[in-house]
């Protein structure tokens, strides 16, 4: 029980938001606009001869009114592995690899009225593996393959529809520029399968990062696909981030697209704590009804939001 | 992530009740009688230039049977904080100013048999208030106004009855004597508010410290009001503890009026650990129901309870 | 706020299990094979003169989904204990001492699919105190008896049917051997009191550790008697282990017995983590529906199950 194997991190992100879903107004208090609010408990045991071992415990904070996750205590991870020269293996829950396929090139980092998962749905399919799922298998590729990443995901089902997902993700990477794919599938009601897949890219100009992911989730008839294009530039002591992202329906939910447009600064007071402003609008068509936050109005209608607030690492 | 900057505290304190409501007798084990047991995380950063930010999670936790607050695991305190010369602006959820204008006071801190909340009630509003807020934005002034103290808080409604809240505390403090005030307004049912405030004073006499606070809790014509009287002083490797109060219905409420005495003894073995004991009667007039704890009973009945418990620190 | 006085601790254990109810079969990730995951905080306070005072929070964690436990966030313990010459007191949420009474004799540790409490019941008794009871006052006996130990608990009902609990423990224990019985009692429907005693030894021949425990619950006129018969032995870098148990049905439950049959090896990968497999099976007989676990089947049938899986203490 050597106490120094435990090391305790967290983020606390609060926030003011102010959204306009068509007229329908609201003014909160809000959390994880720019990283999502934690406590988390984590450790590394060298067991010698190159191989390790590792726990990681995350649970979700909402820090504007102290509630955490209601059905998961440790919603946002639970898992042990063993490190090696054979890269990792890791068990329990966690991000699925076709979230990590996208969540590494979001620029606004899938939270916050810009995020990208503004956008996402799973098509009508009842399942839960869209950002993280339980009782999953993980085998990572070791970092010392010259710039080629990887991770293979198994999730078992255990006779419930929605659980059960395989997937997987790869790409290259360097100091400059980095490219990958993902791909991963989800048994849904009547053994039908959710499906979702992607490219993605990014390059470092010096003064300005591109990304660029485009993907499609698939279920039944029911298709979306997501073109996100955004990027990020140093300024001053802080960070200026811009995304947009259209999501266009096909097959059920031909003509129900949109448009995010979303822009923002983040000012570092600190390496750990940093305040910050973020404004974005989705512009819907048809039938369409993504929103940035808030609450519910009509249909096909306009949201917009902005937030303003402070995230402190520790 | 530097580790030193996460500092964990608590409190454990559990105690055994025995509680007489008019004869609706219980022997429980209780806790929280000296003060609420509890698990934290806070640390502070400094950013340079006299700023510093801060972070504080506090979990409620029920030392007798294990359970921690059913609504919201950090039920006591969720914020984020940035402190300067300017004072402190705080973010989340925490206590509430006009709870704060009379704790400093209150010679049992509100806790136990003796607690002076067993008579403290919304009258009949449905809010959320009375304690804690979420959603919270408080400002509180700079530490070094030669004894001037003060908090003003708003918490955001978010559409929900009974959260909006808007209340400010203020006083001046020196070595021997403590004077101060509260106010504060939360809109409830059919936009009337719930309204409380009151006044409070202490002083140190050396051998004994007394206190006392008026206050009054509104909402349409029900009204009540507290009159509270009480002290404590040093007795050998403990204090003696002693308090009145009197609260009087007034409007609907009119004739439903109670006394409570309490008296108490805490036996500090150290530091951080304490052995107490704690009785309490409350007398009730007219078809006041107040209780120390324990199970309900005919209206306007008295209530009796004793207890006695270990608070460790940590 | 000794920093310094918190011990952080925990376990995360996680497997792979394939259990097959006379041919409902389920592959699931699954949680705790060789010990229960968990994390937990607790510390000891020197108050002088061989005094002491401590607490302990414990957490349960199912590390294969994230959950924690959906009563108690601190489901395994939540106490403050007073130690000194005369003993230990202990104020709170714990193991009772008619489990801890059998535990320290059971090679599988009752969790996993060889768990003892495979078979335990309380033969219909709706009481909460099998393993753990809330609201329990403990007296443990000092340490320095020459051998002899003991523990006598005292849960309050609070006014819950199946919560009034009374029980102790008691023992001698050498460097090679430990004998040990235990008797408790708890209150439950209509003043009816489930009832549960045993006896217990075990002996370390050096090559191996052979342990028994002959013990009955009892409820009106339904009564269980278990006989288990197990042991463990070093092998390799690693333990053997393997456990035989028969449950017997008595009065209501005439004929409904069972068989449990248990082999595993745990791998020792470092004092810290280890690899494990166990197998197990049930054979029932009559109506019993014992299970090592997975799905429900008809009554009477084999249950067997596999479990292969990795246990982290930190």
């Amino acid at each position: 029980y050597a106490q120094s194997s435990v090391t305790i991190f967290g983020i606390i992100d609060t926030n003011v938001r102010w959204t306009d879903n068509n007229g329908t107004r609201l003014t909160e208090m809000s959390n994880s606009g720019l990283a999502t609010s934690r406590l988390g408990f984590r450790g590394v045991e060298d067991l010698g001869g190159g191989l390790k071992a590792g726990f990681w415990l995350e649970s979700a904070v909402n820090s504007d009114d102290g509630t955490s996750n209601a059905t998961r205590f440790w919603h946002r991870r639970a898992t042990v592995s063993l490190l090696g020269d054979f890269g990792e293996i890791r068990l329990g829950r966690d991000l699925v690899p076709t979230f990590n396929g996208w969540l590494d090139f979001e620029t606004f980092g899938t939270v916050g009225v810009g995020s990208l998962l503004n956008l996402y749905t799973t098509v009508g399919a009842p399942v839960d593996t869209l950002v993280r799922a339980d009782n999953m298998v993980s085998y990572f590729l070791p970092s010392n393959l010259g710039g080629f990443y990887g991770q293979l995901s198994v999730a078992a089902g255990e006779g419930t529809v929605g659980k059960k997902y395989m997937g997987a993700r790869g790409g290259y990477k360097t100091q400059t520029f980095n490219v990958g794919g993902f791909y991963g599938e989800t048994e849904s009601t009547g053994d039908d399968k959710f499906k979702t897949g992607g490219i993605a890219a990014n390059y470092d100009f010096g003064l300005f990062t591109l990304q660029g992911i485009v993907s499609e989730n698939k279920f039944r008839s029911a298709k979306e696909r997501h073109y996100t294009f955004s990027g990020f530039a140093p300024f001053g002591q802080g960070t200026i981030r811009a995304s947009y992202t259209k999501v266009q329906g096909k097959g059920t939910l031909d003509g129900n697209d949109a448009d995010q447009f979303a822009v923002g600064y983040v000012h570092n007071l600190s390496k750990r704590t940093a305040l910050y402003g973020t404004y974005a609008l989705i512009k819907n068509d048809g039938n369409a009804d993504y929103r940035v936050g808030g609450r519910a109005s009509a249909l096909g209608d306009d949201s917009q939001g902005l937030e303003v607030g402070i995230r402190h690492t520790f």
